[in-house]
């Protein structure tokens, strides 16, 4: 844990205090200096591994109390010079991974039992505010100089990118108006008046600042069901291998195909029979099939989304035993009491989210010798088109058993997207007949006319035609603008119901890109480019 | 009625039939053709016309067909020339308008015993196929051509710009992954396969055609609760006088200040009593102060974005009785069983809404003589900001009357906002009690003291603060990012739930405008661009 570069990570029975002290130095890319605790992608990535450890290493651990190792200052946001010199797809990427991570604090406090207390110490501006905001309670020190700002707006002309807006008014109930001042007000709102609008929950003077932070992170932990005496299991190193053109692990592995822009990905499903209990599961650790898979999953799109930008399409494919997947499925949803099983369903719910975010075209190929079942069949429900083979291949193995899918437990709950809904619901959003029908199939092997008729699958074409429907499916795909395929998934992966989260990656998220294009922000005269400079930004002043 | 360019408007009984027959060189600016029945906003505004008048001036017909005068295409949608010749800000506001049009269908059938009913005689295409998805029941002719699409990603590398992606699956429950493939399919999806698709509710052979079509109008027409008796009220011509600096009506005004770049809005009160009861309301037709005014400022509405772009900030203020006010919202709430209060209550929400979507800053400014008291309070309501002076301006009339605001029974339900919410509850959402207090002062005049800890005011400066006060805040809105502005408004002013028509405006809109304005779209080498000129966009194929 003393690897962290930004951040110091101690412990005190049940508290665990996350020490933001960004080393100025430390940037990922050269060119800019990480002054006043301001963030850039490798301070986020310890970040969001502080937060898995907490979560898998440190059952103990009921509050986790986040404050600041600078003097006067909490956190001053996201590096300016850093988003000013990135480009386009960088800051966004870069926006989307800060999201998730903050989304992944707040499922850690609601569904983890490890709440997570924001101690600004100092001024929390921006990023560092948006912080604050994902916590579950926020103090601020009472000094007449600290304050909470979003001052993204009137100082950098663009929207602050993880959630601020949304979260200010959705989440802690600031008026709008009230909200609209506080954005437009470089400065912010300190004091007992950022308690009044509901921007902080309690202000507290210095003289007083350690016992009362101590005193509450003391009766958030009193309110955990977290086991006292549970163990934690390390996060052992993944086993990664990358080249050029392959990046595998042990369940999973990624060719990554320069010319058709496409990445094959293959997910193995178990090769043992599940564990008898959990008992070996916890002695199994990081080792433990769902575990190390959706670890591998995890890591792998976050590769490819930050490094193969130009490869567009994902395909998955699953190769193993189905009856093995349901089984891992099966033990875990039947001891979700246990804080290891609960930990491993929530982070393959929050990997399974990714995918939902994910700029690129998901298209899952359902081939004999594959086991989507279960936790893999998530993976065809999230992809933007499924086929299924009818059959088997006549040439290759014509003894081989067709392959089947099996909706399981897994796909009935315990894994819903951002807009709260299962894959399924969302699926058969307004079709009542459809989602009962799908639902009801529970636990049969189902072969491609019969998912398809069931409409769990897109398309169940037999041997004749697969390669040339898969073929120029992906073709098609590699040859349609990549923005607006990033705009058709966008809305159609989110039909229904709308959540906080969901209007953070919709709604927020959507108009923060457009202002990020825009000369106003990113032009040689815009407010990114001329910040720092002493140099006001030459708006166009037309209205869009 | 035949004063349309685009349009015949036919009438038989209770069935009315408006056909979109486009004058190819009618086009609004020069430059294209509207070929195959595509349309630009000289084409929209006269659809929105029709479908205003069909309200007010026919309360007889119940089902409105809407169907094509051309052979063998309903509508191709938007133009495509047009829209690549448009700069940014023209696309964005032609869509905002197309969309509001197409709400107000769907308004028509929800709430006004209107039903529309495509008749798709031939093709539709793109923004043709999102005109008929406005529409409740959507027949298709079944002639081995005649099709759906949405081909805009294919052939344009842009969305469907007018809710079309998000009415397919949010509305008429099209699974997510065959919407997928059909907005990725030029041609589109006819005959049975579009029934089952649930792209259509059904196909009809052209021999059939003109008597189905016929008899479908009937049975809609027999669900309505239109009275059999009622006469219309003719919709007169506004008494509108635009100068460079200054839009005036009746009731409203709007002086332009382009040296500020602000728009100063007064609306006046009624100028007598409410009429004594409905019948007066119907003899006065037009003249009634509640349509009058809301027709007015709809035109203004409409008039100021599309041509005063640069003037990003509205002000409102109103003068007059509030008791007048509050007579006239009685008198139609006491009345929603008739049909003409109820459509003039329906206008008004629209109205409104289009302020909610309006990418201008909105700062509403309570003074002595004010009358924002129910409908006219929605103007305080609506706004980002408002200033309530406490006290009077002791130098121009020390003897006036304070202003106060009055929460009415307009506030309370008959005008929701989009995420179908009235603006009271999306201003306290999450906070009931603060919502009960609001509520609960219904009928009483609140100073801006009162006004302002009910929470239903921003700021109530007194005589001494107030003008430096506001002048800031009109200057600092002037001197942010207009980009960043809109962002931040359209995140804001939605706080709570989505709707399906809020997730057009922010979900789908936001990224459609961050597509248009990507080089892969409106770029030299761009998809709009490349159009019809035989060669392919070259795509930047980063996925971002």
């Amino acid at each position: 844990m003393s690897a962290y570069r930004h951040w110091r990570l101690s412990f005190d029975g049940s508290v665990a205090t996350l020490t933001m002290d960004v080393d100025e130095q430390g940037g990922l890319v050269p060119g800019y200096e990480l002054k006043l605790n301001s963030y850039d992608l490798g301070v986020d990535i310890e970040l969001y591994d502080a937060v898995q450890r907490l979560r898998f290493e440190h059952p103990e651990v009921r509050t986790v109390v986040v404050t600041s190792g600078k003097e006067k200052i909490f956190c001053a946001g996201a590096n300016i010079r850093m988003l000013a010199a990135s480009p386009h797809e960088w800051k966004v990427n870069f926006c989307k991974f800060t999201n998730e991570t903050r989304n992944g604090i707040e499922d850690a406090t609601a569904n983890s039992g490890q709440t997570y207390l924001a101690a600004l110490n100092g001024t929390a501006s921006g990023g560092g505010y948006e912080l604050a905001l994902a916590c579950e309670h926020i103090m601020l020190v009472d000094d007449r100089s600290s304050a909470v700002s979003l001052p993204e707006l009137p100082l950098l002309g663009v929207l602050p990118g993880t959630g601020g807006l949304t979260r200010v008014t959705d989440k802690r109930h600031v008026r709008r108006d009230l909200a609209d001042y506080f954005a437009t007000r470089a400065e912010g709102v300190g004091g007992k008046k950022a308690v009044a609008w509901r921007l902080v929950d309690e202000v507290v003077p210095r003289t007083s600042w350690d016992a009362t932070v101590a005193e509450r992170a003391k009766e958030f932990a009193a309110r955990s069901n977290r086991p006292a005496d549970a163990k934690g299991i390390e996060l052992t190193p993944l086993g990664k291998i990358r080249t050029d053109g392959e990046i595998s692990y042990r369940y999973v592995t990624a060719r990554l195909d320069r010319e058709r822009g496409v990445v094959e990905i293959t997910v193995l499903g178990p090769e043992t029979d599940a564990p008898a209990d959990m008992a070996a599961v916890h002695a199994q650790g990081a080792e433990f099939w769902t575990l190390a898979m959706t670890r591998e999953l995890d890591d792998l799109i976050l590769d490819l989304r930050t490094n193969e930008t130009e490869l567009g399409t994902w395909t998955f494919r699953t190769k193993g035993d189905a009856s093995r997947v349901l089984a891992c499925d099966a033990l875990l949803l039947d001891n979700a009491g246990d804080w290891l099983a609960n930990e491993i369903v929530l982070y393959l719910k929050r990997t399974l989210k990714r995918l939902d975010v994910t700029s690129r075209s998901l298209i899952a190929l359902i081939e004999p010798g594959s086991c989507f079942a279960g936790s893999l069949l998530e993976l065809a429900l999230a992809a933007d088109r499924s086929f299924h083979l009818a059959g088997v291949f006549e040439e290759i193995d014509p003894d081989a058993e067709p392959a089947a899918i099996t909706v399981g437990p897994m796909n009935l709950g315990p894994l819903p997207m951002g807009n709260d809904l299962t894959r399924l619901a969302t699926r058969f959003h307004g079709d009542d007949d459809g989602l009962a029908a799908a639902e009801s199939a529970q636990g049969e092997a189902l072969r491609a006319e019969d998912a398809e008729r069931l409409g769990l699958v897109t398309f169940a074409p037999d041997d004749i035609d697969w390669d040339e429907e898969v073929r120029i499916a992906i073709e098609e795909r590699a040859g349609f603008s990549p923005d607006a395929l990033t705009g058709l998934e966008a809305n159609y992966r989110f039909t229904g119901p709308e959540t906080l989260e969901t209007k953070i990656f919709g709604r927020l998220t959507a108009w923060q890109n457009w202002i990020f294009t825009r000369p106003n922000a990113s032009g040689a005269e815009g407010a990114l480019r001329k910040y720092g400079t002493g140099q006001r930004a030459d708006f166009d002043k037309k209205r869009v």
